[in-house]
Parts: C-alpha cells; structure tokens; sequence
C-alpha cells in the first residue's frame, strides 16, 4: 500500500531540513509519494495568508504530514493544522543521546500532549475596558482520548513509569475532569500510574528525570514540560514529535526556523529525520522506523556533526552520513 | 511604630517551623506583637472548615502575616488569603546557598508573579455532559501593579535583567493584555527588558539560570516556573515568599507540610526565617532583615544542618544556631 506524504517545509530552516528528512525517507523501501506545499511568513507576504487553503486541503488528504517550521506566523499555521488533522494528541519523546552535551544525560521521557483544548481554544474576548477573558475547554472525549494514547504508548514502548500532570487543585472542574478521566482510563487497562501537580512536577523534572517515562498532560503543561525537557537534553535541536488524529498525523521537529543560520546550509536535520522515524512508525513500517532512528543515534555519536553540536558539517553532510548508514 | 503579626502555622511542620521563626523575630530590636490562628486540615475536621472567619479577620486586621503551610486543604486555605491581603504580588526568590547541593549553583532568580487572576479566578462550569469550561481572566489593572511591582524590584535590589514571561502567541488577546500593560509599564520607567514566550523560558532556566534575573509572569506561570527554578536549586525547602497586597501582606515558605517528617522535630525553618526576613523588609527593617538573612545564609553555609540537607541536626538547634549570630 502506498502512502501520501504532504511536504510542507516553511520557513527558514525549514527549507534546508525537511527536504534532507525527505531525501532520507527516499532511500527507504516504503512505498510513499509526495506532494509539496507551501506556509508560513513568506508565503503570508506573498499571499496573504500564512495557510493557504491548498496547503489546507493537501494536508487532509494526506496521509500524514512532514512540517519543518514557521516563523512569526508559527501559531496561525500550526494550530489550524493540528485541527486539520484534528489531533488529539501531541507526542514528543525528550532524550538525551550519547555524543550530545545534556543537563541531564539519563533524560528518557515521552511527554503525550493533549493537542486541542485547554487554554487553546482560541475563545478570548474583552468583557470591559482593561478586562480580557480566555475560555479555557476541557473535554471528557479529549481527555479519554490523550490518556488511552499515552498508556498504550507506554506499554508498547516499554516505559514502566506513566505519570498525569494537572492543576486539579486550582482548576478544580477543569483539570478535574481531565484528571478523571485519565485515571479512570488508567483503572479500565489496570494501568499503574502517578499523578502529579504540574508545579511539582516541573521541579521534579528538573531534580529527577531519570525518575521519569511517560508523562500524559492537558495542553499548555504539555507545551512548557516538554521545553523544559528540552533544556535537559540539550536544547529543542534534536527533538522530534508528532501531532497524532484520528485519520491522519503530522510530524514536525519542535524547533523552529533559526533565522540566524537560515540559508547557510548548516542547520541539524536531526530532528526532523527523527519525526520522519516517527512518521514511518505510524505508518506501521516499524523496522524502517527503528533503522532511521539509529541511523540518527549513531551520526549524533560519531559525526558528522553540524555547529550546533560543535562541528562544521552541513545539513547535507549529515543526511548524507544517515543515509550511509541505512544503505 | 509597632506592627501586629498575625501568626498562621497552619498543619504539619507548619507548626514547627513557624514557631522557629517567630522566636527569631521575637530577638530583634523591632516592636511587634504576634496574634496566632489556625487553618488548614485539622481546622476543617474540627470546626468544619479549613479557614475559619476569625483567621481571615485576622489576616486582613492585621499588619502582615506568617503562614506556615496547610495539608490537603492548601489550595483551601492559601488561595482565599492571598484575596484577604488582596495580593497581587507573590514574589518568590529562587537562590542557590553554598553548602547546599544545587543543580545550578549560580542560580539567582527572583520571579514575581501575578498572584490574584488567571486560570486562579474560580469561574468554572460544566457546559454539557463532558464538557467543562474555565474563565482565565487577565486585567490591566493587576497587569500593571505586577509590572511595576517587578520593576521596582528590580531596580531597588540591583537585578539587571528583567524577564516577561508570557504565551501570547495562543492567549492572544489575554497575555496579549498582559504583556502589553507590562511593556508599558516598562517603557514608561525606561526600564531594560526581555520578554520571553513562557514554554521557551522553561527551556532557557534549565541551560541557562544564570543569564537571568527578575522574572515576571502571569499567576500559573509564575506557579511553574518557580517551582523549576526551586528544582535547580535544590527542591522547595530553602525558598521564602511574600504575598503583597496594597495595605498588607503574607509570608510563606514556599514548601508544604512534609507529612513524612511532621512531629519530629527535624523540620528545616530556612525558608520561613527566610520569609520572616522578607516581612521585616516589607515593614522597612531594612537592616533588620538583612541580618536575619544573612544569619540564615551563614547557618546554611556552615551548619548545623537539619536532615533534608544531609545533617541531623533539629529544628531548634537550627533556630538557634541563627539566634546566635543575631545576638
Ligand atoms: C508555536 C506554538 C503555537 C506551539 C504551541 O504552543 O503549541 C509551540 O510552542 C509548540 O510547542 O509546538
Ligand atoms: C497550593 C496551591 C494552590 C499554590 C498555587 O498554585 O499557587 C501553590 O502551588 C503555590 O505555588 O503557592
């Protein structure tokens, strides 16, 4: 079976990193073609629009999605495309690897966002002069939806600790709703679990990480707990994730368009050849998928590495270095 | 001028380590008189509720308070008080002490946090079957006291870098309000500062605390990034803070009530001596409240220790160890 892979580069780096990521997946034996399309500032400045409804339309009739990054228009392109995809869930796995200087270099975690609600809802307004208000949503389906995900994620990959970020104790309905919900599917699988207020939590992290696998949170815990992930690791350099729905997913490295290097052709595609693993795993092509993200590790290992890491090598040094290695 | 202390342990070490505190403030050559109430879980089981209306007649009669910490019941007992002082400050220095084991030891951060709106409003409901919703409410009014708050702050105790956490970029209108009435505040003082996206902030604290200084933030921002900062340092046991209001104030330690340890006696009262040193600050004893603190940074250096930092000495001892370099 063929799949179709939307290519949506972006901007900045985007440009040099998603077409290394691609020309990785071409070496493959999978069976997949690819249509391009384009967003983000240039295409706003050119359009008029920072999402096109071509770029719309072609990431739904995907089957999955390769994003690189966007830059000042990065919310006005990748908020509506998770609901193009209509995400519920948002998975970033945060590791340390060998051969990249970390903070804290047994970091192993997999932090399983809720990818639609929350304070993300969009739903804002000025109720007086000086007076803003956010509707912030929490859904028993989204929250049941994030929770199934992140346990059986954690079951099928191995990882023994399973912990539920909230704030129940301030959001008192909200998180509580979200917070039941989860551990009511966590009893259902009789799944053993932790739960844990966000703020305690983010200093744990900190303190303890090794302590730590999956982590399953309500959006905006998500979004800041796995930057500081990130920061445990090494920077959002290496970080890949993917923007999983019903019918369809995206996958995009969490970095964004580093407009200081943009156009040298020395950006780390790493990131983004990890959420093309990511990509082939969902697709169900699970050796190909273990074989790129080795090929990765053993490249951050050995080199060639980019300036990030400390080299001189270029974006197409190191895709080059990966596709050696699965050839 | 004398100043009333109303005196709150709360439960657990609440009722050790304030106590501790309260003997420290009782050497100094300031004129206050104490006035003690309870709060907290065993409140609740005996009079039916956590904060009785005699504690918050207290709280708000007088000129500042010392809270302790409360058990199940916190969120019951600290959120309403921040209301009674009618606080819109909470500010929390987060320091690494040598003697102490730190992630970060150069770590000096001091975040100043919106501490009445927020997802803290307490407006929620349940729309539909399933479906909750929370208002997070933000005004320019408490944006503003924030921001000057912070700035001040800043400036007085020699902070040269000022950093505005924020996540306007999906809270659009909101912590666009609130960044705003920030930058404003800012640019009318000419004051220098950075404003940061705040899951990009958890990144940077953890690869970089030393580059930052004064840290204001939204309410739950503020909660997180603290309590990161507190990981970098250490863990919460060390960290004093000051809920101020515009006619009086509370100081707490930013830990809990340690079940584990509660009635044994080893309890550490750092953070609450330190918090005692931030209320004789607040009260203009300037020079008072830098011997407090540097008698507790003496003790922390030197010793003696209690358990949590790896000694074996008591609460008490500890009290009078900072006694000691006080007289
Ligand atoms: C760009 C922004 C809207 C986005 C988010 O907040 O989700 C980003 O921070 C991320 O984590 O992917
Ligand atoms: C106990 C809880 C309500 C409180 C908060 O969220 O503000 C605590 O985490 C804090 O930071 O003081």
């Amino acid at each position: 079976m063929s799949h179709e892979v939307a290519v949506v580069p972006g901007d900045g780096i985007g440009r040099e990193v998603v077409p290394a990521a691609v020309d990785v997946l071409k070496t493959l034996d999978v069976s997949l073609s690819f249509v391009h399309s384009e967003a983000g500032d240039k295409t706003k400045s050119q359009r008029g629009k920072a999402l096109p409804d071509e770029t719309r339309e072609a990431v739904a009739d995907a089957d999955v999605t390769l994003f690189g990054a966007a830059g000042e228009t990065a919310a006005d392109v990748i908020l509506p495309l998770r609901s193009v995809v209509n995400s519920y869930v948002n998975v970033r796995p945060v590791r340390a690897y060998p051969g990249v200087d970390a903070v804290a270099p047994k970091t192993d975690l997999v932090f399983v966002r809720e990818n639609t609600e929350g304070v993300y809802s969009g739903i804002e307004s000025e109720v007086a002069d000086g007076v803003r208000t956010l509707t912030r949503v929490v859904t028993e389906t989204a929250s049941k939806a994030v929770a199934s995900f992140g346990f059986e994620y954690a079951n099928h990959n191995g990882y023994e600790q399973v912990t539920v970020a909230h704030k129940a104790n301030v959001m008192r309905e909200t998180d509580g709703l979200f917070l039941d919900a989860v551990e009511r599917v966590g009893a259902n699988r009789n799944a053993s679990y932790n739960t844990e207020l966000m703020d305690a939590l983010a200093m744990e992290l900190v303190m303890h990480p090794e302590e730590y696998g999956v982590i399953i949170c309500p959006n905006l815990a998500g979004d800041v707990l796995s930057d500081l992930g990130a920061g445990l690791v090494g920077g959002l350099g290496l970080l890949p994730s993917a923007n999983i729905g019903e019918e369809n997913a995206l996958f995009e490295p969490v970095h964004g368009t580093a407009p200081d290097i943009a156009g040298t052709g020395v950006a780390n595609p790493a990131a983004t050849i990890l959420s093309a693993a990511l990509l082939l795993e969902y697709l169900g092509h699970d050796e190909e998928s273990t074989r790129v993200r080795q090929a990765v590790e053993a490249v951050l290992a050995d080199g060639p590495h980019t300036p990030d890491l400390g080299g001189t090598a270029s974006t197409e040094s190191v895709r080059d270095a990966v596709i050696a290695r699965l050839t």
